[in-house]
């Protein structure tokens, strides 16, 4: 892969379509990634004309499963199913441990309970209990009687944890050793063929008697250290144990704030019941990540590989909250009517204030959802940083209120005017720093996700302040 | 750690302030997260008081260098100042690795450039270059020249690289082997007291001898493998290998897209010069969602922890652009005075369809600024995706125009009236779904970040078009 340029297409055909990244670094990229848009083409065109499953395998049989994946979700549903069928067991199982949850749903329901338990015993643990979570109750009954007890105990269990939870996330192959060994025995017990061992992993779990983890022993201080030292001097002591209930969310901080690459998953008891490695929270991170970003975007969840019927539902419920504050905003308008019919400047400069105040609101937000994801913003520090938004909300209105003043002065020829934008100005930056981050605070207080309803909240106070103020001090000083 | 709770304090102290969690999760959390409110607190209050330094010592003494970062974080910047000048050889180097780049800086321009050697020659060489990257020209210059002349060569080639590429990424501490070893070879060398390797690896590079990597062998096969057996034939063959000039968001890309933990770094020639960890790209995983979170939210940096000036400062510019694009919208309003004199039912209802064509266009920006980021939108489906949008818009609109067409007329008795907010709704929520996936799309295709003026530019074209054609559509047909 890295010394053959896998397409021979020339260089600029992608990029000259759409250049993202300067021609020289996307070739490297392109180089790496092992899709191009040249096999996904060929690949639906192959399906639709009904092309024997042959040609097909040969197509994706050089693909990574990550980017088998990719090529599924890029393919319409009716193509994605036609190549899963033309590949029958030629397919790489391991593709379902990758594919975006909506399209591997879809696929999901054309295959059989005997496909799935042969997928589910192909997957690593993790990924199995992955994909079984998302499975309707009976066809996951159904699955889990077909697959050895052994494996179904451990899927049991990990399903008994919460969603979203660490017993869900962890894989249960994990080597373990008693804590009481040497580096030669835990060495010799390694080097043991008889012994089946996960295919890779980079720590070692130390045990206790009662099978509580003690210590981590990475590969590389075994392989260094003498073989008389006892395992316990050389481990690292008092490992991050998560506990088998703990949101992901917070397991993400933990690896992220710790540089950790492994960490073992405990019952409540302190029992060892599996291990977390990182790259499940590589993509726990990317999907919480990516949900905070979804939902201040006003997205319930993602929808680019939905149809365009699902897409539709998916947003109006949000629009048709926002069509509420919106009409919320114009009965305020509705107060003034009659401001409004003697002096028509102020409908064209009310949107103004509304606006300004809606962005400055939206800054605060946004960091302050930020900060509360990472916590940053805490119980400790949120009287501080409530009082440094109202003075930056207050600094920049008062600014804003000079700029804006000055030009409703001149433009209606009438510094009235002027200083009635101005206070309505000052006034809603202001009450928008204050918004800004009462309204993500109150939210995570209530024990809910400050990054879905925050939005809302704050546009209706922006909009409602901005057109109440403005209007309102229009009446009292023009008319 | 694991067994021990470290805070005495009763358990809904803090969590009873602010109960995000439910009570036995934030228990569980705040166990494995190692820094307390409390700590925060008394480390101000001692160096606010200025209480001697062996107190402050013993009070940071149990922080992970990660948990003190956070500590230093919190504090004002005369606290932290002080705590650091208190603390002095003491304190852990290894805290600047760790720190917010705001706070980071705000510590090393107090320090000397004796200290900064020193800090730069006891952290790993990544943390270090990254420390390096961010120091003025000529303080740079300084502290390369106080630190050895073979760090200095690496540091110096780490800085050749263009900022947020694989090259400063990386680190040089890597082991490697010949591609003709035997496993027992591997092992002899490894346990070779007499050779310095790195404090923690996952994999050996396998180089050829020309040095370039053929090869990653994980220890764990090593460990479990014969000694007679060739390395070659064990190792991981055709790695991928990151060009030291790649950009950050690629590298991420494809530690996520492939799981990888390990990644060589090569030079142009193909020679091997450090290697990329996955807890680094973490990492950058993390700034580059935050970065595109931000700027769709109007910040362009992270100001959480930066004072009032800086942050208002740093806002203000995007409140300018914004401010320009509400007087446009203000300026189209202005055309149709005459029209407004005459029924103020239309000031009273225009903000709805803006607001309206505003929400619906971001929920579609913000989906095709993710799936940009993350590879999913590309020139091959670039159409399918805008159509589609077009489409879920379009049936939006036209529903959200039936819903606000009777509300109108109701209102206002007014079925014409009704009409004119359907007829502009529906176009504006078309528009909406059409320029809410061109504007990204056309910015990154200039080969600029689409998370950054997509939002102005959005929010002008939905403001425009809908006052254009609600007061337009008002003049022509009700007046």
């Amino acid at each position: 892969m890295s010394d053959v340029k896998q397409d021979e297409r020339p260089p600029d055909e992608t990029s000259g379509d759409m250049p993202a990244k300067p021609p020289e670094d996307q070739d490297a990229f392109d180089e790496l990634y092992g899709l191009d848009d040249e096999t996904v083409d060929a690949c639906a065109r192959a399906v639709d004309e009904g092309e024997p499953a042959e040609r097909l395998r040969e197509l994706v049989d050089d693909l990574h499963a990550a980017d088998l994946a990719d090529l599924l979700e890029r393919l319409t549903h009716d193509q994605r199913v036609g190549l899963v069928g033309a590949l029958g067991e030629d397919l790489d199982y391991e593709v379902f441990s990758y594919l975006d949850y909506g399209v591997r749903d879809d696929l999901v329901d054309v295959l059989t309970v005997k496909q799935l338990a042969a997928i589910v015993a192909d997957l690593e643990s993790d990924d199995a209990v992955d994909l079984l979570e998302d499975l309707p109750e009976e066809r996951q009954q159904a699955v889990l009687r077909a697959v050895p007890a052994a494996d179904r105990a451990f899927y049991e269990r990990s399903l008994s944890y919460p969603e979203e939870s660490a017993g869900r996330l962890m894989r249960h192959e994990v080597v373990t050793i008693p804590n009481f060994w040497t580096v030669g025995q835990t060495i010799d017990y390694m080097r043991d063929e008889e012994i089946e061992l996960p295919d890779d992993f980079y720590n070692i779990v130390v045990v206790s008697p009662a099978y509580r983890p003690v210590g981590l022993l990475q590969l590389s201080k075994l392989l260094r250290a003498r073989r008389v030292v006892a395992v316990s001097s050389i481990m690292e002591e008092e490992p991050k144990l998560i506990p088998g209930d703990m949101d992901q969310e917070d397991v993400a901080f933990l690896f992220r704030q710790y540089g950790l690459v492994e960490a073992p998953v405990v019952e409540e008891s302190g029992r060892l019941i599996g291990v977390l490695t990182v790259d499940d929270v590589v993509d726990v991170m990317d999907e919480e990540a990516e949900e905070d970003m979804l939902k201040l975007g006003g997205v319930s969840a993602d929808d680019f590989f939905s149809d365009v019927f699902s897409t539709t539902r998916l947003r109006f419920s949000w629009l048709l909250v926002n069509l509420g504050t919106a009409v919320v905003a114009s009965l305020v308008i509705a107060l003034f009517e009659d401001a409004l019919s003697k002096a028509v400047a102020l409908a064209v400069l009310m949107p103004i204030v509304a606006s300004m105040g809606g962005n400055a609101g939206t800054q605060t937000l946004t960091v302050a959802v930020r900060a509360l994801a990472v916590n940053e913003l805490t119980a400790a520090n949120a009287f501080k940083i409530v009082w440094k938004e109202v003075l930056v909300g207050g600094i920049n209105g008062l600014l804003f209120a000079i700029i804006m003043g000055v030009v409703a002065w001149i433009w209606f020829a009438n510094p009235v005017l002027g200083a009635v934008i101005a206070g309505a100005m000052v006034t809603n930056l202001l009450i928008a720093g204050l918004a800004g981050t009462l309204i993500p605070l109150g939210i995570e207080r209530m024990g809910q996700d400050p990054a879905v309803a925050s939005t809302v909240f704050l546009t209706t106070v922006t909009d409602v302040v901005g057109f109440f103020v403005f209007l309102g001090l229009a009446s009292i000083v023009l008319l």
